[in-house]
């Protein structure tokens, strides 16, 4: 099925500026795709550094065991991605398709297997023959990071780019990536591969803590239908070519907005939203807890409905908050929607005006901000609608 | 809107028996439903015993509240139940309406108000004018039990009952009960209320352990969205007209018969339901692994819309149970659907036939089966497809 492009996709996405040291290579396998590139190939200067988190799913592709049995020496000489096939419950295949995809980009190269990461996304259970995938980007030259991002789309409606580039102690540095969605979405790595490359000289036990703390509250703060993939991958690569760091929190602030805007491309492009809502859960108890009650808001099928359908039903709300497992005192809480109180002391304001509230709720970013009155716990989770679109998508296609 | 009866509704429903020393009224309070009943009274004679389970979401109406106060003495009088407000999140008037309830229910029938059950389902955050639910029963004549079971219905698409009679020590025991649904449903309670009778003479102490027993394997083993609502219970009353009965297994197995019976009514009610799925997960490390297991595929979004699509799209399958959060090895795991097997050692059958599989899934009874490999924990989910009808329903109704 041809899907057309999701209506919460910005109108613009920003250009990606080349990372010194890093190149790109696509190639069209002819797996599951025609008539477009699904391969790519980054490669990286010897020096570079990685970071990587990967889905918590137990049952996970043989490229993410390839890759996270690698991420350990965080000393990468390339990236090979495919999309069409996940590689994944195939058996003892799948061990040999990326041992074969490992050694057939190793000799081109001129590198290691071992310094060969990869990652594939697409259908689970079918085989992955290595050899197109291999074949797809031998003989071709130098492609960017703009081709690579539009080769590794599945059931994605527009490509997911994010870049920065800024000044630290006087030096420029840039930071690119692009992300994969869109179906499956949940923390903890759900159904997206995410790759960020900058020119920054940084050492790898760095960049995997800031990594850590940035996905934490990106990546792992979305989620399109509360189910979690068996392939899913971010990685983030440091050539080295540009300004040395250490611990540097300008570096941080512009990594975690990059890995924001992709998380939050990704939930534009979730599969039939129609609606980008973002909750916000201030005064739990805890973070955790704040997290956990702001899932369950954002996982419920009522409340997701109810946004889908502009409804300002607040009563799904408590309903999400109440079966969140978090034990809390229901007369503390107040919700507002779009900025604008609904319910305060646990029940709904008497005289609320409801007009500006269906308002907002007939827009297509929508605000759900929820006080707890339990303490200083907050977190931040996006998400999108549940509609029609994504019955009929995943009904009718087999991901 | 007017809902059509499910697809999945049995072509007969039992027909209850009365229930020796239980007298029930029904009428009709205006609340919400025009042209029905939406309120009944069940009166209990003296010495009547009871066992209860309630919504396990922390936000609960006030009936609940009300209600799981007085369960602790398992001696009722009687139950008042409306439909079309809940009673929930409407600050302390829920706690007022309980009570004002309470007393005139009292008064009407000459008992205590601490002996007057409650429980109401419907719209949350309006308040609940208790004097139209006193005033549809005080005049009225002695109803029954399916004029009852059909007075709670909401957004239910056919009543529910279900009865069994039976001999213990030659003595004939019956046990009549009926349950509504139908949306929101998930374990602990879930969206549902479910009241059984039986004119058995059983002590209260017993009761509520047998009665814990069954909603484990029953009512907290069926899902349809995942969402779990905040007015839920399942109360059994025992009116002691009858056989007297200590600990007796014939005696649980039929009750747990009848609560099973309610638990699959609930799901072929299911909001937009066109399949009755089966879940069974065996070979787990333990019971309660097999049950977070079974209802992690119940609950993933992607397997029940590709039940909808009727694929036999079983990667998903071991993409929900690797998203479980239990810890398993994949190599060991088999499924089959319909009987038919599609997956061995984590992998599908290189040379399954589909054919006969794509045939199961046409029918409206779907069985997925799952061997884990790793012990003898086992747990049986019921559950529903995800449809187009479900998010009609909720992104236009106001549940």
């Amino acid at each position: 099925m041809t899907l057309s492009r999701s209506p919460l996709a910005p109108k613009t996405l920003p250009r990606a500026k080349p990372v010194a040291g890093i190149q790109f290579y696509t190639g069209s396998s002819g797996t599951k795709y025609k008539g477009r590139d699904d391969v790519f190939l980054a490669t990286f200067p010897s020096g570079t550094t990685a970071a990587a988190s990967f889905t918590q799913n137990q049952v996970v592709g043989a490229p993410v065991t390839w890759t996270r049995n690698l991420a350990h020496k965080a000393a990468p000489r390339a990236l090979i991605v495919n999309a069409g096939n996940a590689n994944v419950a195939v058996g003892s295949a799948g061990q040999a398709t990326v041992e074969d995809i490992g050694l057939g980009i190793a000799s081109l190269i001129g590198v290691e297997p071992s310094d060969v990461w990869q990652a594939s996304t697409g259908v689970i259970g079918e085989p992955l023959d290595p050899d197109p995938i291999i074949g797809s980007i031998s003989q071709l030259p130098e492609s960017d990071i703009e081709a690579a991002a539009a080769a590794c789309l599945t059931t994605d409606t527009f490509p997911k780019m994010a870049a920065r580039e800024f000044q630290i102690d006087g030096e420029t540095v840039s930071i690119s990536g692009f992300a994969k969605g869109s179906g499956m979405i949940h923390p903890n790595m759900a159904t997206m591969l995410a790759f960020v490359f900058t020119d920054a000289k940084i050492n790898a036990v760095e960049l995997q803590e800031m990594h850590q703390r940035a996905v934490a509250e990106t990546f792992n703060a979305i989620t399109v239908d509360g189910d979690t993939s068996t392939s899913d991958m971010a990685l983030t690569f440091a050539s080295g070519r540009g300004a040395k760091l250490h611990n540097n929190s300008v570096f941080f602030s512009e990594l975690r907005e990059v890995y924001r805007d992709l998380a939050q491309l990704i939930v534009r492009d979730g599969e039939g939203a129609t609606k980008f809502i973002t909750i916000d859960v201030a005064g739990a108890s805890s973070i955790e807890a704040a997290r956990t009650l702001a899932f369950s808001i954002a996982n419920s099928p009522l409340v997701k409905t109810a946004i889908a359908g502009e409804d300002a039903n607040w009563g799904r709300v408590m309903m999400a908050l109440g079966r969140s497992g978090i034990e809390f005192d229901d007369t503390t809480v107040s919700v507002s929607i779009g900025g604008l109180p609904i319910v305060e002391a646990g029940a709904r304001i008497v005289d609320y005006n409801e007009e500006p509230i269906a308002e907002h709720l007939r827009g297509q970013d929508i605000e759900l901000s929820i006080k707890m009155g339990a303490g200083d716990g907050k977190f931040t989770v996006w998400t999108c609608d549940l509609t029609h679109g994504y019955i009929s998508i995943n009904a009718d296609y087999r991901s």
